[in-house]
């Protein structure tokens, strides 16, 4: 096994995502300019684990405590604001620490801060764990299982939520061997959730993206579950690029496709998909792989991070407190 | 415009696919064993392109006729059939070539069997233009297509047959956009059809794979055409992975499914799709791109080469012999 974030003598050990799975490298810090750096790099990703090491990075802002302590506080906090200025649960992690800053008592901060980060990161690990157990109900035998993306321990404080459900689920006997989609352009499936089944003892196959329709329709799958990132009022479901296509393909070969994703990711506010806005990305994920050039960089690219899967696709949400069955009502 | 393969000059001209599209180089040769290595390095790829360079190849054997003709024939024939042993085509025009080969007949043999392989490449040519023409019919209005994979100039010997068929439908003002899958693992989409688009002047943009579904739900396509590897007697039709699943998608989205292939690809001895052996690929492809890792090379991956759309799916065959609309019977 493995942590992804572990707050450990007084610092916070990250695992560098960017080199994974080829290199496993764990970075240990106590320095907030170095954690922002780390969220800027990607080397941490994922909403809650960005949250998290936020929250523990600018606690340590305080940590040598001195007379400038106030402005201290506030540049790290315009800085770590500014690493991922569209993550939701950036800010929501970093007002909960400035919540508690109090100019009056500079000896005791750094340690009313710590405990608060820490206790940011228990609550997402419990969320995590407790996504786990309800994604137990899913499962009629063990079964084959096909994800997309990471929603594992290296997006969250935790074990994960997709992933947590497929960990939970094998731990328990009921998962028999997972299919990864590799997660075009990124490659999040086949570098890190695969990374993370392998850490532990799942045994799974790397697929293309379009292999997945394949492998139904030689009824080797028995349900698919994948993260979102935002989650409609009527349970249509934001996740990334192919998820929607996954579910379609569910309903054509009558296999039972569910979303795991904590509370937090439910906007109430957001009535339907509709209302969703997807982000576009450049050109050069797909034109270039690390060095090499894939394509001709003067090509047209389409390139949609996340698609919305419409709740009617959609056999159960999966989070903290229930598994949620249609029709949902947010 | 480009040509994939030429006869010039005495001579064959062909463009190195494996470089394509960040650089565009042609090779010209009469040499049979530079050609041979040409197939087998995938400089030309595609199995009607492979067997007219083949059928040029063995015909240059005999160029400079000299005493010992009918071994360096041999010699030739042997060479060019080891480089790809699968492509049925590569077999097929050897045979075309050496069915004609005569001892006795020295000084004017290399001009009867050059004139052999020409009538080959024209055979393709033509039947390239035909499936082209007859293509018009699927097309109600200007209209956005999907493609997948290439079945076009560089796969034939003439102007393709999924590609020429939208080459030919932009001719007359019938194609308004197309939307290219990048086609993992090898990126024969974004690599080899968008260098054709490119080359005719037709607007187009690259997608992934797992992208197609999401631009269906936009409404931004009205109908897919993509070529075949193999097809059954009932219309089943084997084609590069990733095949199957647009035409579930199609399904779902109420969009019309084309195949385009010429006759030569439907095998009617074969009953339907399920008697097709379906190809694994090495994981190399999936784990590394050129130099870089992608994943760990220690990972399992699933790697079909191919999936099998079944007839119920598709809205048309069209060859060079015409538009062949369900229910089919080859």
């Amino acid at each position: 096994m493995f942590k992804a974030l572990e707050f450990i003598d007084d610092k916070l050990k990250f695992i560098d995502q960017t080199k994974l799975p080829v290199v496993e490298e764990y970075i240990i810090s106590d320095n907030y300019e170095r954690i922002a750096e780390a969220i800027e790099r990607l080397e941490i990703r994922g909403a809650p684990a960005i949250g998290v090491a936020a929250a523990y990075a600018l606690a340590f802002s305080v940590k040598d405590h001195n007379e400038n302590l106030k402005d201290k506080f506030e540049i790290a906090y315009k800085r770590l604001a500014a690493t991922r200025p569209t993550a939701v649960n950036l800010f929501w992690a970093l007002n909960e620490i400035k919540n508690l800053f109090d100019i009056n008592n500079p000896e005791t901060q750094y340690q009313i801060l710590i405990e608060k980060a820490k206790a940011v990161h228990l609550d997402d690990i419990e969320k995590c764990d407790n996504i786990g157990k309800n994604g137990l109900q899913i499962f009629q035998k063990k079964s084959v299982v096909l994800t997309h993306c990471n929603a594992g321990a290296l997006a969250t404080g935790g074990e994960g939520t997709a992933v947590n459900v497929i960990k939970e689920a094998f731990k328990n006997g009921l998962v028999e061997f997972v299919y990864v989609d590799e997660t075009r352009p990124l490659f999040q499936g086949s570098r890190l959730t695969a990374f993370e089944l392998e850490k532990s003892g799942i045994p799974f196959s790397i697929i293309t993206d379009s292999t997945a329709a394949f492998v139904m329709q030689q009824k080797k799958i028995d349900l698919v579950v994948t993260g979102a990132d935002r989650i409609a009022a009527n349970g249509d479901s934001a996740n990334k690029i192919g998820t929607y296509g996954l579910a379609v393909l569910c309903k054509h070969h009558n296999i039972p496709f569910y979303i795991a994703a904590p509370t937090s990711t439910i906007d109430s506010k957001c009535k339907s998909g509709g209302e969703i806005k997807i982000e576009l990305r450049g050109k050069e994920e797909i034109i270039k792989f690390k060095n090499e050039q894939i394509s001709n960089g003067n090509y047209e690219v389409y390139s949609p991070a996340f698609d919305v899967t419409p709740a009617e696709l959609i056999n159960g949400i999966i989070t903290e407190e229930k598994l949620h069955k249609p029709e949902f009502k947010f």
